[in-house]
């Protein structure tokens, strides 16, 4: 892995743009896979107190035997005092600061002085398209979204989204460089609302609150049909290789079968509305008999832990 | 396990109707926890030749160690030659016989007659809802849908629906029975079309053949996107209790965040048709280039492997 993306970079670091914990997650990715880092973040002392969060996430790393050695990846991270220090000469820039259009459009008026063409940036924003603050800059060319899902360095899955005016070539790079860290790249072709992944989370979730609404099941019972029923599976399958197996012909058979069926559940939903009041407290409290808002943060480093012994399991399947 | 299951049955039998390989399955289950059960299938031979199929199933399970006595199991399945002889005293049913609503009827009719108020029926269908084949029926008060997912003994999932005549004794029957052999049970409250399980699969695969059809996405970066993505954590959270802590507040904070978003995204879909044959053609072309239709058969046994994989690493974690 580590050697794969030295070449690519040529000698050249990585700079990581905000430093809070997807950028922090990110520095990970790359430093973990054997590339510089230089970390930089405009609020002060955040880019070197990511440091220590990054510390105790390689601790956690190592105990789970997913990384060797903790000292070695710390060593290739340098938190910096500027933006120029963290974007000149880089091969590669991943900007993860606020979700707030403006904001993204400035800092990319600034890279438009402080980077050349031979940089690469993607941003790890959830739902804004790139060309909403890339449009008329040089640097539209080389900037595409890189989304992650937190932690990335655990989860592996990242949509790359191109504008309309991005280069095929940054889209290589950006390809060739996810994959050499480890990361499983998803290409999404177009700028579509949400992207791939909070598409399909979007469409699951809305069916499932409509269940809990209309007293169908409770939150538990559809929490149950996923984790020790369809999501078994969709956890190294997905959806579509799982229904190419669940025909006896493949997957045109399973249309076949089933195409109306599933047509007629999805027809039977409108979405003339969000979420309303009454139902997202219905949904607070029986979440809340679960689990305590006191216990978020403890069930939040478990999930962590599942994710690292699943991770765990991937790796040794590959060895 | 075993022995909650035997106090619950009281040194009855459970009896499996239709020896196909979702009967086979339950034979199984029941089992391996410890309970007698007696198979039949109106093919003649049907219900003897399933036997072969369980024993290489279980030498699976124990390869995985996931069983520990092939012939302890074996020694409590008893292939039976007529309908009467599986059924008379059981203390439950599980019936997976053709899906067609006639045929299930008919074998009502026979079940009116050969057992008494002392068994529930259990049936497995996905689609058919319990009214459609008891109504009118004395045993719709002891007859309820238990649809799996296959093969039940690897996926524990099992949505239990009653029909509107079901009493709820029966329900709470079943509930603790499943329970007992290790099944994960979800209550679905209501004769909903495609109960909850189909439902989220459907919604999530439309928008899934709609990324396809528009081409914003390929099948297998769909596949990536859940595998690599959403799907590791829907196979030990669920959908809910991955938003309750994927905002800092929990599920309401959450809803306030992404609703507008996520019903934005729902909206922007509608249903008017079913797959068209182009799509279903491209859909199945871009399958076979990852997997040819004569691969398919190999690919099932590694999904069960993997299955078996998490259900082993499960199985870990409660020791």
């Amino acid at each position: 892995m580590s050697q794969k993306a030295n070449k690519l970079v040529n000698g050249r670091h990585i700079g990581i743009i905000g430093a809070g914990l997807v950028g922090a997650g990110w520095a990970i990715v790359f430093a973990r896979a054997g590339l510089e880092v230089k970390i930089f973040d405009a609020a002060p002392n955040a880019a070197v107190s990511s440091l220590s969060l990054i510390r105790s996430q390689l601790e956690d790393l190592h105990a789970f035997e997913l990384i060797d050695n903790i000292d070695g990846v710390m060593a290739r991270m340098t938190a910096v005092e500027t933006l120029q220090e963290a974007v000149t000469d880089a091969a590669y820039l991943q900007e993860s600061i606020l979700e707030k259009v403006e904001v993204k459009r400035r800092l990319m008026e600034e890279l438009e002085e402080l980077t050349s063409e031979n940089t690469v940036i993607g941003s790890s924003t959830s739902g804004i398209p790139a060309s909403a603050f890339t449009q008329g800059l040089k640097l539209a060319g080389r900037t595409l979204i890189a989304h992650p899902v937190n932690p990335p360095y655990l989860v592996p899955v990242v949509e790359i989204v191109p504008s309309p005016a991005t280069l095929s070539e940054a889209v290589a790079f950006t390809d060739a460089l996810m994959q050499s860290v480890g990361q499983s790249v998803v290409h999404v072709r177009r700028e579509t609302q949400g992207f791939v992944l909070n598409r399909l989370q979007a469409v699951l979730l809305r069916e499932a609150w409509a269940l809990v609404e209309e007293g169908v099941a409770t939150c538990e019972d559809i929490d149950k049909t996923i984790r020790d029923g369809l999501g078994l599976r969709w956890s190294f399958m997905g959806p579509f290789e799982t229904i190419d197996l669940n025909a006896p012909q493949g997957v045109a058979d399973y249309a076949r079968r089933f195409g109306r069926l599933f047509q007629e559940i999805a027809h039977s939903r409108t979405h003339e509305q969000p979420w309303p009041d009454e139902l997202i407290a219905e949904v607070e409290a029986q979440r809340r008999t679960i689990l305590g808002q006191d216990q978020l943060n403890e069930r939040r480093a478990w999930r962590d832990r599942q994710l690292m012994t699943l991770a765990a399991m991937r790796n040794k399947k590959e060895k």
